[in-house]
């Protein structure tokens, strides 16, 4: 992990820290939303959408609220999404999830509230409030029912049946890219960036959220049990249809490396300084499973 | 009902039906969505929404998205309630729950959609920036974690153990009053009103939501099954405190007037034309249970 990343993330896991003050009255509440909150990761999102500020000529720290905001939806879609009446998942990042340790009903608060805490955060951040309404809404849309609530949808259907090519697509362009897409052009405005950098930040976003899904397919394929936090080949076990039980193996690393190049290329020409979003689309792509 | 509420109601049912455009990829999510949306009730949130835009010199339909968002906000808070891990209710208003009619999972993703959607609906009204901005945030303040939802984890913690006086009125306060409180204030915000006019609706709201939820207690204990749509006597057998159990019904009766008095009172001095704000008081706290 290269510096500048590594000082983003502390950035943000500060911003994060420092969110919520605790209330006596409904403690269990802010326990539960921060345990999630606060259980480590890469922070992609958050990442991107300080990088995308700066190189338009922003500060990164101008879109941190904004990076917030992304990874609080992020978080509780996982929380919603680990529920016994979706995945039903008992570990994430080999952790009990959160309806594990506090209890499916505070589970389903704790998600609800952060959904609100990252409109909060948006909405409140220290910029006009031109670029801070223009930015609560992209979070909104890439959120909502034709975004990354519609991807989780069609995933929970994909449990029941058979998905097509075409379905699958849509998954992990609603699912996973919707709120990746949401990270960088929310940065995007953050730093004042003109219409041709939304664009290409929008291209970079649909390609890398793909690729990240693919990996992802790939992970729980042939991955490493103790690295992932959780248990290996659940996907084709459960006959959920993946990039892996759709293409098989070689074909979904051939399309990883495609959707890796798409990103890398949608860069090009919008933006002069891409040498760290270049690195980190090699990085979380990397062949290292 | 008076006939200006019948136009109002008309207006908001006419653009929350128009609100959703069903894809065909995710149309259960959709139908999900509109069946919990609407399913009817007297919409008292954002009626009173469009009437604080009025009283402050706007025209109600200014308001018409906030009013919307606020109402979404409620719709998504009753799904999520009625879910089996919360209070796991079949029945809401005479018809199945959402979790009843479209399983657990759809519900949960519905609920969430709608609240994105609330947000969405509020950041795209048509009105200056600043204004969405200023009612986006009033609505995230009230909607998560320090707001409604606070108030359904003390409401939870409540069926498991007797809350004090104190925490049954945090109870109120946050999980009915907040959202109430919203309404009035995005109404005022949409209409251009003034601080002082800002405060007399918070006054108003904190008392009218608590005087709502009084009844509700009593509704609960006395009420008629066929009218409310769902059993009597459900708190009592469950154990839950309420402001009957704590105080008995005729305390509780007397303490419903002297909050209706003071929702009633707040608004003298703020306002010019309240005949109507007055009237929906007394009709929604009326006595017949």
């Amino acid at each position: 992990m290269q510096e500048w990343y590594k000082n983003y993330v502390n950035q943000i896991e500060a911003y994060l820290g420092g969110f919520f003050q605790a209330k006596v009255a409904w403690a269990p509440l802010y326990e539960a939303m921060r345990y999630s909150l606060l259980s480590g990761g890469k922070r992609i999102r958050p990442v991107l959408a300080l990088e995308f500020c700066r190189v338009v000529g922003g500060a990164p720290d101008q879109a941190l609220p904004f990076a917030a905001a992304v990874e609080m939806i992020h978080t509780y879609s996982l929380i919603h999404d680990d529920l016994p009446a979706m995945d039903d998942d008992d570990l994430r990042r080999g952790r009990p999830t959160c309806h594990i340790q506090y209890g499916e009903g505070l589970a389903i608060l704790a998600g609800d509230a952060l959904q609100s805490a990252a409109f909060r955060a948006a909405l409140a951040a220290d910029l006009p409030e031109d670029i801070r309404c223009r930015a609560g809404l992209i979070l909104a849309r890439a959120a909502g029912e034709d975004g990354m609530v519609a991807g989780q949808v069609l995933d929970l259907e994909g449990e029941t049946r058979p998905l097509s090519e075409a379905e699958l697509s849509q998954v992990h362009l609603h699912k996973t890219a919707a709120l990746i897409q949401a990270a960088c052009t929310m940065g995007v405005v953050a730093g004042g960036g003109s219409e041709a950098q939304y664009s290409a930040a929008i291209r970079f976003a649909r390609a890398l959220g793909t690729a990240f899904q693919i990996r992802d397919d790939i992970l729980d394929a042939v991955g490493d049990e103790a690295t992932l936090g959780k248990p290996i080949g659940s996907d084709a076990a459960s006959g959920k249809t993946t990039f892996v039980t759709l293409y098989g193996i070689e074909r979904a690393e051939a399309m990883l490396t495609e959707q890796t190049e798409a990103a890398k290329t949608a860069l090009s020409g919008a933006f002069t300084d891409t040498e760290r979003l270049l690195w980190l689309a090699d990085w979380l792509l990397g062949r290292e499973y």
